[in-house]
């Protein structure tokens, strides 16, 4: 096998994974993952969101948490910020120093999430992409709907690579790219990642896959063996979609991790330490992590069965 | 990718899905589903076993499932055997013409699962052999462990290699190797078939992957990768780990289509027909099935959530 010795993993649970919590989650609990994910070697954790609170409201105390987490050096918070509003904002918190912006590879995908087309969505994310560089903050950016559409179906990889590209000539110094309904199975994954490669260098290419459908750890095999090495994941898979009642979202952490460790693969990620991040932040919103490898060390940890 | 035209598929959900309930499962309900099986596309449905009902009451009605499944042409519904008392079991059933018969790659899970050595095992499986061959049955090889043992760890890809070779001479048309705990990841997958296809044909090795580290569908692109044609899976991923207490097991039946789908790869198994199959046992167990695609299915059935 053809594989990275190294895989940046970022952790997008404390945004991506709670956003849609319908509860309260406490800012207290908030900024205890985040510095359990540092803590445990995590990279890159995600940290929140400069939208507006009408649409997503779990997100409202972002600047808080910004505050108050405790800084690890090395370790990168990045928060999403959709629009110049998000970008006063992200601008009058503490210790911004990178921020994400998203797109979509499917018109449709893109009328209904952010009322604008693709190419509109791109020209709104100019100046803020011009204001977050004059300030010297690093700007990732996401695409969604790479293998597959919820209301399109199909799509075409020469789409995503022409946003991943957008993305990348506007500045953006990494593109994840985003299976946002889970649908994708490994040769879609791989046809979809050549594609982009060709306009994007591979080295700055993220997989940011969903496990709704089972797939996303076989399809991080396959394109881990096309030389990927970003990974985005949410600690106990935390982040239903969206889009589908019930339904799991992006993958785990803890799984994608026992992948990497059985790979060869180094991360610097304490598995044993992140799976207890899982814990306490799933303990708070009463629910089992959604990781098998966080269920099958609990299951050991409390030893055979009688 | 170097992958199979096509792949035969083998649900054992019937019987190494369900042995393991603690509730009865009425005997319509298991003839249902073996027949709902077979008419989903499934080219063989383990049916039951011939095992002491002391051990595994769960399987104690096979005479009865076996004397009312319907039997569809071309379809294969095997029965484990463990040794010359079931083999009397299996002779006095109706329309028995496929067994099973197992090892373990660990010295001490063979000790502690069934109370000899490997050596003993096989040993025990002679006659049982001789005299299933003499009928004209076709016998099956099961090999536990190959990937990790709840007791030794890990297990060396030769020791599996001896044990699966052993049946194969024996007389086994098939050697199922089997990740009885799920721990494998697809490096060891591939070491492990690399050893065992030096001593059995590839065409003649079927994989058996538990899913209970959520590893199996990455484990088997890769041994598909490497020519892998059979694979055991179980609808609804019937069947927790009975090593460790609520920690999945068998790898769903649907999430391997669905993967397969994805690949190109023909089983002449429908989807929707298996799902539904799933979801009637699951209903029957009363429990949500174990399967992602499954779950995903049902969601996008209901459609958007509001």
């Amino acid at each position: 096998m053809n594989l990275p010795a190294r895989v940046k993993i970022v952790d997008v649970g404390p945004r991506d994974g709670l956003q849609n919590e319908k509860g309260v989650v406490p800012t207290e609990a908030k900024v205890a993952l985040i510095a359990a994910l540092a803590d445990a070697g995590l990279p890159v954790v995600e940290s929140g969101s400069f939208v507006s609170p009408k649409w997503v409201p779990q997100m409202a105390d972002t600047p808080e948490v910004l505050a108050r987490i405790p800084r690890k050096a090395g370790v990168s918070y990045p928060v999403l910020v959709p629009n110049l509003k998000g970008l006063d904002a992200a601008e009058a918190a503490v210790g911004v120093e990178e921020i994400a912006i998203f797109g979509a590879a499917s018109e449709t995908f893109s009328q209904k999430n952010i009322n604008c087309s693709i190419a509109e969505s791109l020209d709104r994310f100019a100046p803020v992409m011009e204001r977050a560089k004059a300030r010297g903050w690093r700007v990732r950016g996401y695409v969604s709907c790479v293998l597959g559409c919820p209301y399109e179906g199909d799509i075409a990889p020469q789409k995503v690579a022409e946003v991943a590209a957008a993305l990348y000539r506007m500045g953006c110094y990494e593109v994840s790219l985003g299976d946002t309904i889970g649908t994708g199975t490994p040769l879609k994954a791989r046809r979809m990642i050549e594609a982009v490669a060709a306009e994007v260098p591979l080295e700055q290419l993220a997989a940011h896959f969903h496990d709704t459908w089972g797939q996303a750890l076989a399809n991080l095999l396959a394109v881990l063996e096309m030389g990927v090495s970003v990974i985005d994941s949410s600690v106990a898979g935390l982040g239903g979609c969206p889009y589908a009642k019930g339904a799991s979202g992006n993958v785990a952490t803890e799984d994608v991790v026992y992948l990497l460790n059985g790979l060869g693969i180094e991360t610097g990620v304490d598995l044993d330490a992140l799976a207890r991040a899982g814990w306490a932040i799933s303990s708070v919103l009463g629910r089992t992590p959604g990781s098998k490898v966080s269920q099958a060390l609990l299951a050991k940890s409390q030893g055979p069965e009688a």
